[in-house]
């Protein structure tokens, strides 16, 4: 018996999530079918992040054990011919078979991306979320510079989770732009990306923060008072939920 | 009897073209559908590029003639909460009665767009063309340079077309670069634009340019062989049609 790990990239946009469940399909199910096939074992791999419907990642962790003779560097392979185009495996490896990819110190990065423009852009309609009205990133910046280090982030949490524990350090939050094109008819249009890793997120919170720093970006709140809301410890004194769409999993490093 | 003139953007990957066809859905089809039911009269668009399936456009442009009271300016924004979301009307305008989107001088921009990283990312499958080999952009610079200016690019046009003057002006032709992400699991990952500007492109020709110009950066061909290319007339000398999906029509400049 060997226990592998996979990582694992998909666009979320045609998934409930990732975790199996009644109402839809959804990756941990494809993969888990897929695997089974493959292997002609019965597989149920153990995910590092439950991502919401809709949310990409380019760096999840799993892991399952096998009794396979495949190589463990070779299933990546194997899986991806039979995998639909939308899940991509990355990488295979054999880790101990104590490894879990959820109990372990970990720092995570995701990334929201934000697309900034006068008209929507249906390619990007995917993966990214649509923005019309004009943003201060300065402001956005000073915002996001309260929310680094280590803080209890009881109001960027969704009210639906079990967790009693709400403290998390987050240890960078950067925001950059770049402009989309650059030629043509899209000369009004950038692309601005919020950065975060942290060394875990509470359900939402990365989508929280990003629409928080949003409204920030609009002139609706002051940066100080993001260092309000962080003290509040109340869901209802954030922003909004940014959409899904421009949300993705970059990576997970273990510690 | 007014003319109005639109500009549109779409996603083409779910459409087989622009150009409306027996075998399947295509963005003309839609965009006078949905133009028909708002208006209340039958709508036939005449459009200036007829992009091929899987192409995707920021700047398509197209004309009708309407009886509508709708003001020309607002038509985008009916349309808009008619269509379906990978269509997108970005303006609409009245025109004079003769203008033509394609009996006129005109610069049309293109890009191309080649993901160049190890691992195929499924949440960039449908806008760019997947190439994991090396890729040598100062070759394929110098390539391009070839191809700048008025020449006859017969070596560059599928063979199935019935235009007689293959004589065409590239009067732009730029390759750069930028790093996708640029954290965690991608450092090894870029995102390459071929930028092509000319009065009128042969069918495929964009493609076929993009095709030659990988096989250029994988070392298959010398930059120099890109000028025999050129002089030989014909199709077989040049590389392969790069996939559809990396090809975005970015926008038409009227003279």
């Amino acid at each position: 018996m060997k226990r592998i790990r996979i990582i694992a990239a998909y666009d979320g946009t045609d998934y409930c999530g990732w975790q199996v469940q009644p109402n839809g399909i959804t990756v941990e199910e494809v993969i888990n079918r897929t695997l089974s096939g493959l292997l002609g074992e019965n597989i149920r791999i153990i995910g590092a992040s439950r991502t919401d419907s809709g949310v990409h990642a380019l760096g999840n962790v799993a892991v399952f054990d096998t009794e396979t003779r495949i190589p463990p560097e070779r299933i990546s392979y194997a899986l991806n011919q039979r995998l639909p185009e939308d899940i991509v495996i990355v990488r295979s490896e054999e880790v101990p078979a104590d490894w879990h990819p959820r109990y372990r110190s970990c720092m995570k990065t995701y990334e929201y991306h934000i697309l900034n423009a006068n008209v929507p852009d249906p390619t990007r309609r995917r993966n990214t979320c649509f923005v019309s009205y004009p943003l201060n990133l300065g402001d956005m910046r000073r915002a996001a510079g309260f929310l680094i280090g280590t803080h209890d982030f009881a109001s960027f949490c969704n009210i639906r989770t079990s967790v009693e524990d709400t403290v998390r350090t987050i240890y960078e939050l950067e925001i950059f732009e770049r402009d989309f094109c650059g030629a043509g008819s899209r000369q009004d249009s950038r692309e601005i990306t919020i950065r975060i890793r942290g060394n875990g997120f509470l359900y939402n919170m990365v989508r929280i923060i990003a629409g928080t720093l949003l409204r920030v970006g609009r002139g609706f709140y002051t940066p100080e008072q993001v260092e309000e809301i962080l003290e509040a410890k109340n869901r209802q004194a954030a922003g909004v939920t940014a959409p899904p769409q421009g949300l993705v999993l970059v990576g997970i490093e273990y510690l």
